[in-house]
């Protein structure tokens, strides 16, 4: 165990946590880490079908954390959820860079304007509530140098990154200004168990895992991009300690992974890990080439040096328990 | 008449132009300008008495634009206006740094949602438009080192500016991937006859005009602030010249003016145009020195040299012509 993770259970021990999007891929990480941990966890979710929402995440911990399907978008169910909390984790969010495009108004719904009703919603009703809001590499565009450091330019290359930058901005402000206590963490690609594998709404990789478990070849588009990725225990290790620790407060912080690796060397590992597989390369479709970002990795010195944050799990032991999970859970998500 | 001048007559003579914010001080202005180029003018404006749209801005033109009172809000309506155009001038919006704080969600609708609907109304209805939207250094937040060039950090320090940052991404957004002409002019403090001089919701210069015509002191928070400003012709040059030529098409240009003065020198300047007044310097309220973004100038070599414009009016003429106006019409503007 990493020496940074062995005082989290104390700081969350009895402690009321509020996880938008809880019903997702990371927020019921999330969740299941703090249930360990003692927390009284309620989890918002839509249960959008195109979302990260799925019932079956919370196998196993039922009555064990409080469940409420609603929107973020509803902003007059706020209040109630946000009074009380010690914690909030704001992971609600559209996450489809292709879906931004083409219904621009809805992905500026959840991730701008409910991200302004759910701080104003903390200003009023709780202003002492800590919160930490999960962002995106998104908001860099593409990149001037490698790798990426919070200091880099932000020129998002589509509506998802516009909205997001939005929300980041509100969760900064409502900090200078009304003292809310919020931290962002810009998010790169994050897999694990239960993510979205049913489509590439939320990263490509979902498709990937699941074509090779179900015997299919998978498309790499490209393949000579350069991608960083973090598993989702060292994403939750991450939001944690962010939460807990008041050197965060106000903060950017990049998250990152292991060494990155060109897709077609990920494509490579995934059968390696499966033991066989098939891929395409594909050439990129011109829509996808437009927002597309080229090479990325992040520079993650920042949260390392600040948190004493580092990923723990190699890229091959992140896709070998991604697989094993899905192995027996395959029905449930797709 | 300066040179960049002599040709924007032949390019808007007979021509199809849509302003939003029409009845506003800009608005206004690029209007009467238009009209004397012989172009179709049509003005959007919603007249929320708040912002500022005022019917007597189009006095004397009474048959000779076209007037539309509705919100860019109303999406549905969006459609209609937009076909058929050449150009669009995308000046509707919430100007307000206070008022952004205290509703931030309308801010939201109007600087971000909205300008949304518009570029969509555009790339479905006519994608050949020629779109020039009314951005703000309020962007640049407080300034690493001044004056300020396009290069510098995007900071916004209030909700206004957020919003306004979101609302230019969608614009270069569009010309990226849809190849909607749009170019960004960020203002600064823009004068001149027909602006909001009811309150300071515009630009705080308003106030001071009224108040010094009503024989008044007008307050003067801090003082020392360096700040400079551009009249409402020299503005109107820069929209026509943005439009009306291809170099800018998906550029960002800042707006400036004379040399700054210190808000202290502006009142005196103000009060020898008008040949007395007085003023009181006070010590700035908690509420808006948090939002404030102290001295502010802006570098606008990019637009000179990219597209020929100068601010062509001395501080002095342009409080004296802004003066010779409300000397007249004052009964009309409070």
């Amino acid at each position: 165990m990493p020496s940074f993770r062995s005082n989290l259970h104390s700081v969350f021990r009895g402690r009321q946590v509020l996880i938008t999007g809880g019903l997702g891929f990371i927020g019921s990480n999330l969740a299941r880490r703090l249930v360990r941990y003692g927390s009284k966890v309620t989890l918002v979710d839509s249960l959008i079908p195109e979302y990260g929402g799925n019932l079956r995440n919370l196998a196993g911990l039922t009555g064990r954390v409080h469940v409420n399907i609603s929107d973020v978008r509803d902003r007059h169910s706020l209040p109630v959820f946000v009074r009380d909390q010690d914690f909030l984790f704001n992971l609600a969010g559209q996450t489809s860079h292709m879906d931004s495009m083409t219904d621009p108004e809805t992905d500026l719904e959840i991730n701008a304007r409910a991200q302004l009703s759910i701080l104003e919603a903390c200003r009023r009703h709780n202003p002492r509530i800590r919160v930490v809001f999960a962002s995106t590499r998104q908001l860099y565009g593409r990149p001037d140098a490698l790798p990426v450091s919070e200091s880099h330019p932000l020129r998002p290359v589509d509506v998802n990154g516009i909205n997001k930058l939005a929300g980041e901005h509100y969760h900064l402000l409502y900090h200078r200004n009304y003292g809310i206590r919020s931290t962002i963490l810009r998010l790169t690609n994050t897999i694990g168990p239960r993510m979205r594998i049913k489509d590439a709404r939320q990263t490509f990789v979902g498709v990937w895992i699941r074509a090779v478990l179900e015997g299919k070849p998978f498309d790499v588009w490209g393949g000579e991009q350069r991608r960083d990725f973090t598993f989702v225990d060292d994403c939750v290790d991450a939001m944690l300690l962010a939460a807990a620790r008041g050197e965060a407060e106000g903060g950017v912080f990049n998250l990152g992974g292991p060494p990155p690796v060109t897709l077609k060397e990920l494509a490579e590992l995934l059968i390696a890990c499966n033991g066989g597989g098939e891929y395409c390369v594909k050439a990129f479709p011109a829509e996808r080439r437009k927002i597309d970002i080229g090479d990325f990795y992040a520079d993650w010195n920042l949260i390392r040096s600040t948190l004493g944050w580092r990923p723990q799990t190699s890229l091959k032991s992140a896709l070998s328990r991604t697989l094993d999970f899905y192995r027996k859970e395959l029905p449930h998500y797709v």
